[in-house]
Formats: C-alpha cells, structure tokens, sequence
C-alpha cells in the first residue's frame, strides 16, 4: 500500500496580513512549507505556524524564497549568483530553525519557493547552491524536489535525502516541468479529474504529461494549495479521494523513512 | 593582568551599501557583533564578516535589533510585546548561526542593538525575553550585558554566561546607564580621556560616572565604534594604550572562560 | 439639515495581501482615505482604490503613515523629527496626487494614520509639520482633524480647510482624544448604541464623552472602520441610521463646501 | 557651439546609508537624476539632493526604478506588467515631485534607473509604460533616452521633449545599446580616452560603436557617474576636455529649450 505525503506552502502571512486557511489546511495535509520572511511570513507567524504544525502532526519544512514580499517571490529575479542563493537559503533556513528550537517542532525538509523554485528546476547551478545550503545545516534534512529536475540531480549528487513531489492541480510538460499557468490546460480545477489523475501516478509511479507522455518516477508527496478559494475543501476532497484509493498519508520524513 | 575584550558592531552594510571600515576595524578588536539583516545586514554581508572575522582571529556574536533598515535600529519602536521580541531575537540569531556553519566559525554572544538594547537595559520584560531567546538556542552563548542594567539581571536570572562591557567613549548616568546622546558632555571625543577613563574603570573594576560617582562591577569588555570618522584611528590608540597598560586582550569567550 | 461625511480607511493591500472589504465599503461611505505605501498600500492598489472610489462617488484623500509596513504604521515610533515627518508626508501625498492624475479622480484631503495620527493629535510640532506638509502642497486640500487636538490647531493656524471627524466605534477621554484600545469601554460593538451616539453629537455639535462630559465641537464626518469582520454590515446599518435620522451624506469637500 | 549636458544619478543614499560623493558632483555636472526611493533614496535625502541641486544651479529630474533596495535596482525583475511600471513610474515621480515643491526646485526630468532603464530600452510596451507617465503627470517633462532604443521611439510616440545622452565611459554594441559589463572593453577607464571619445561623438553627432560602426543621432547630455571611487576626478577631467573643446555646459531644459 501506497505511503504519500501531501504538502501545502503555509506561514504566508506577514504583519497585519494573512494569506490562506492554515488552520483548516493543517487538518488536511501532513507537511508544511513555512515560508521563512522573505517572500512572505515573519518571526511571530513562522512561530505561531510550527506549534500549530506540531499540535496537528504536521511535519514542519523551510520555504525559503527570494526577498520579494511584493512579488511575493513569485517575480523571477535575475543576475543572482548562485553563491549568494546559497546564503539567502542558509539565512532563511536557520531561522525557521532556531524559531523551531522554541516552538518545541523539528524542520524535516526544505522547499524553494515560487520564483526560485522554477528556476532551480532549470538551473544546475542555482539548484546545486540549494542541496549545498541544506547539506550544510543537516545532512539528514530533506530536500523536496520535481523528478527529472536539476533540484532532483542536485539532492542526488549531495546525498540528500529526497522527497519527489507531484502537483495535484498543475499539468505537467514532457520535460517533467509544470506547464505555465499562462497556457491553456495548465491548472487543473476540477478535484475529481485532479484526484484521478495524482491517484494513477501514485499507482502507476509515473508523472502523465499533458500530452500524453509518462515520466516513470518515485513519488513521495502530493502539493496542493491552501491560498486560493475554495482551497481548503478542494484539498480535503483530495485527501478523502486518496485514503479511499488506499493510500496511506504520513508526514514526508515518515514516507521516506528519516 | 587583566584579560579584556574589544567589541565592536560590524557587518552593518546592505546590498550596496556599506557602514564603517570592518577590515580595519577586524585588526583591532576582539569580538565582532554582527548585525542580522534587521537594522542592517544581508545574508551575503553577514557571511563574508563572519568569514573575515574567523580570519582574523575575531570572535563572532549576533546583534539582533528591530525590523528597521531605515532608522537603522536607532528609532525606539513601542508597542511590541517581549514574547514577540523573543521571537525576533530568535529569527535573527539563527540566521547568523546559520551562516556561520557554512562560514566554518562559531557564534559567541548576542548583544542586541540600538534602541533595543536600550529598551531592553531598562525593561525587564524585554531583557527577560532576549535572555529567554538567547539560553533556548545554546544557553553556552554569552549575553552581553551593562552592569546594573536588567539585561544583566536577566542573563543571572536564566543561567547565560555573561559578558559585562563599557562603552569606551561613553559618558556613565549615576544608575550605570548611558548619557544621553543629546546631553553635554555624553561623548568622550579626546582618545587620551577615553583611554585613561576605561584603563581606570578596568583596573579598579567599576563604573565612573559623569558625576563621580562609582559603581563596582566585573569588567569583560570594551565597546568601541567603527562607524565614524576616524574611528580605526581611534580604537587603534586605544587598544594600544590598553596594552601599554599592560591589559591583555582576547575574544570576549577566552575572558569568560565558556 | 445635517450634512455630513462618512470616511473610512482603504487601499490597504500590499502585493498580494488585500485587507478589508474595499468594494463593499465604497457603496457605503463618501470619503476613502488611501493608504500610501508606507504602512500599507502600493502603486497598483492606490491606483485601483482610486479608480473605484471615483466610480462610486466617493471623494478620495491621502493617508500617510510610518513607513512600517510590518507594524501597519500603528506602533508609535520615537525619534522622528517634525521636520523629517513632513518630508514623509510630501512624498506620500506627492505619490498618490500623481496616481489620481492618471486615475482620474482628485486628491481632497489628508488624513494621517495610525501612531502617526496619534502623535499628531497630541505633539504640535508634529502637527504643524503635517499641516505645513498639505500647504506646501495645495492649500485647498482639506486637513481632517480630531476637535480640540493638536491637529485642529495646526490646521487653523495654517489656514488650512478643516474637517473635524468623530469615530463611531470609539469612545472619548475628557480632552477629547480617543480612550486607549486597552481600556475597558474603548470600544463600542453594539451598532445601534454606536448610532445614536453618532446621531446625538452630530445633532447636538458636540462629542460626549465617556465620563458624560460634553465637548461642543463642529463635526463634519465620521470615520468607520472597513477592516474587522463584519465591519461592512456595521458601516452599512449606520448609514441607514443616519439617514433616517435625516441626516444626509456627501464626500467632506461637499460637507465644508470647498 | 555644441550646448550639452552632464547628467549623475544622484540621492542614493538611504537611512544612515549614503552613495558617492553628490556634493562634489554638484559642483561638475549640470543636471542630477535623483533616486525615488525604490531602488535607493528615502524622503530626505531626496529633499536635502532638490534643495542642493537647486543652490548649485543643477536641474533635477527623477530616477526612478524597481522596488529593489537589496539589489538597487540593477536585478532585472521579470513578470511586470507595463500597465503596472506605469503606476511605479506615477508614484516615484509624483512623490519626487511633491518634495520638489517644497524644496523650491523643479522636476525637470525623468530618467529610468538600472534594470528597469535597460528593459525599457529594448521592449516597446515598456518604454510606452513610462512614457504614457510621464505625459500623463507633464506634457513638458523630459523624457531622458537611449539614441535608437525603444525608448526614443516611445518618447516620440508620446510627443514628450526628449533628451539623447550618450555614456561618457561605456562602449556601444553596433544596435545603440550599451555593451554588457561582462565583455571586455566594456567600461572605458582612461579618462582621457573617453573625454576624446565623447568630444568626437558630439561634433559628429553619432555614437562611435566599438566595432568602429557609426550611428548618426542628435546628442544632448552625456551620463557620468559618481558612485565608484575617482568618479568625481574622472567627472572633473571630462568636464574640463568638453569645455576646452568649446562645448558649453548647461542643464538638460536649457539644452533643448524647453
């Protein structure tokens, strides 16, 4: 039987703002991408985001972004040395840690954000500075990454521990990367063909492109997305959807067993 | 002989922008307090004082201060509640820690900066949640402190080893507390006064006030200023009096013995 | 017959963060205050909250702030000089006269926001650097003031048009300041005991205080608040209120006729 | 006789933080480009830059730029839309404006700073987007560009009073742009070599490629710079080969006459 995990960005708020239903979201998934203050989230609501993690047995991750709080770290920055993503991750991480340390939690993984997500997907270089930064805090911590990505060979060729992750909502291209959201069919809204589609590539351990194509691959763990509406009952639908399919849920450090 | 520090606030560029002369200043002192990306600071600053510190022989230590690039943590900012504190205190020493891993050097002490540490010399509210930061990270971190002031009650009262300082060109109020800036006489100019006055204070272990008064305690450290104009200048003829006198200086763990 | 303003705080998004219900506020109130990209807002909702304030008939102002987008501009910040505030001012102002141009609607009033707001009321260099600010700027730009505060006389003095405004929600200390949040009684919730008050100092030219003490004053609008649950249906049921009482509503500039 | 201008971005300080030497630049260029406070400035420096370009006969324009303090805004930032860069144009220049008032100055100019400048240059929707700005806030401003880039051609569209600048110290690839301070001869460095090169270029009037290949244009200002160190002696050489070689100085309105 199927051991997956489902992971959802949360922590997203900052100062008076907040962004998405982490409360009911924690009810839903197994892991949390905190978002670390850079692209979103402060110290008091990374904190107050790892105790309600844990008092759910939520597993807690970092999800360092680029310093863009009004792009939301969305906004592909360029002219950024890979040597100096390597400390922006390294700052974030170590303090989602130390607020870790507080919150009585332990951060099990780390995942990019956004903007710099996608471009280390694409880019030896810039993803070979994340596996570097997580290598360096803790060799045991996990790094979450797309399969057939560079983040993959990254994690690979720095023995990080890996989780394989799919998304429930977003059409894959054949290169195994997510089809833009600014093309037809690149999101897919409806949970049941979502649920569907993320239960066949569970079973079938393969990714299904959009057109057609299949990238056989490991998964580990589902995203979804907790920040837009409606979010929440689409998350718990899927979840309901997998644990009837059979599959069993568990935070990421326990489907892959560190 | 006395066994005495030089400290001094360091890595307080960003971005483009730099503040003071660390390498010069590197030469001179014995602990560097480091700024956390607050007040000042970037991951890329950080890690490269922390870098040239390690070189240099100069023990590293954090110096966390308000969320407040532009005030440079020097406005005093109300309204924040010590447990909110605390997890600022948190963020930001963590994300040094972080960087000093990969950096390959150790952090020390934490010394907070500007309006928060004068806030908190005053507040024991405030200095309890900095002391309560400090000993759930490592309670091996040294909390520097000013002798008489809360921070100092505090960094007792949770068990922290302490590192006790005096502001080397700083004039003393009688309850052990800084003049302030806006009042006559508050800054010692003369290189020679300021020696002469931290050479005294060091030898008969107290505090002489502006008005004569004096106030035994233990002293570990001297805290001079690189963010002036002839600032090297300064702290060179100092340390150089200081050794003449036949004071011996270390980096603020040596003289504490942690 | 009573005329009188209705003014409430917008624009108070931040990138992808929204906060309060905009849309629904501007069918209710006459007059939106917008804040200015130093506490909360930036270009694009500034423009967009003009945009739609003009579309509604509701008059559009400024609504400056501490540049502290962490603290919502609400944590009183010290150190600030009058003349450095009136800087912060100009800019704010300045930024969103030139959004309006293009929006197509006119800038008719400033409001000050939050701890600045507070301070204002209550420091007259700070005050008078606000007033001096909207002179230089326009001297047909209406200042709204708390009655009897240091705001209103830096207005006068300045010659400045005034709009004294009244809170529905919060009740007064005997000089006519707000009373603390903290305090028990700040606060009213019942929106019925919150109209009649209303209703009664604008019918009687005068603001009741807690204590029962009565302060004449001219009243030209009443602010509400757009960014708690259930503040639109609140808003909504006191203007019905006023309305009924026979009190009929326009944007400020209509109210003090300039 | 050739009448040209010397443009400098200038008020780039930020806080405590400060950038190159604009007093010294004051006394040698004839029109400063002055930061808004996205990419670097803040309210008072840019109050203090109007106030002393105004007492050094020097005219001011704005600079403004992406919100990118941490990477001043040289990090091309990808996924804005021109509609968007419109309204950050509007704020910038509109706020630069309002302190202008008070500083007894005028705005003169705008001229886009760093990654947004080079964008802007080469992609048509952009360039419009600043253009339409800046004639929606004044059908009179200057619009400062690149002879045969986007931005001449949307300057044109617009119907705005343009002014050609020319780097003083960057070679030209043969399309009119500036060649990518990656490529070696890049950045002219010998003072002497540049002065000839400029002197040339205005007589001629045309930009002299690096490959030799000539580009006729009209030339009204040249662009120093004044934040690396000896840019005010390389400044002050350059301005001294131009008036020996009878060029006249004069701020970029006296220049086209407008």
């Amino acid at each position: 039987m199927a051991l997956i995990d489902i992971n959802c960005d949360m922590g997203e708020g900052f100062g008076v703002y907040s962004l998405g239903d982490d409360a009911e979201m924690l009810k839903i998934v197994t892991s949390a991408n905190i978002a670390c203050g850079f692209h979103a989230g402060d110290p008091l609501v990374m904190h107050r985001t790892l105790k309600e993690a844990k008092a759910n047995g939520v597993g807690a991750g970092a999800h360092p972004g680029f310093l863009d709080l009004w792009g939301f770290g969305r906004r592909p920055i360029q002219g950024e040395r890979p040597a100096d993503i390597e400390k922006i991750v390294l700052y974030q991480v170590g303090a989602l840690m130390a607020l870790a340390t507080d919150a009585g939690h332990t951060i099990s993984h780390v995942k990019t954000h956004g903007a710099l997500g996608n471009m280390a997907a694409e880019d030896r270089n810039l993803a070979e500075a994340v596996a570097r930064a997580i290598r360096t805090l803790d060799k045991n911590l996990i790094f979450v990454v797309m399969p057939g990505q560079e983040t993959e060979r990254a994690g690979e060729k720095f023995g990080l521990p890996l989780v394989r992750e799919i998304y429930a909502d977003r059409a894959y291209a054949d290169n195994g990367n997510l089809v833009s959201r600014r093309l037809e069919g690149a999101v897919i809204n409806d949970v049941e063909v979502a649920a569907e589609r993320v239960i066949r590539m569970i079973e079938n351990r393969e990714i299904t492109c959009l057109s057609g194509k299949r990238l056989p691959t490991r998964i580990d763990s589902v995203c979804v997305h907790g920040d837009t509406p409606g979010a929440a009952a689409m998350a718990r639908r899927l979840r309901a959807r997998l644990t009837s399919a059979g599959i069993q849920l568990a935070p990421m450090a326990d489907v892959i067993g560190v």
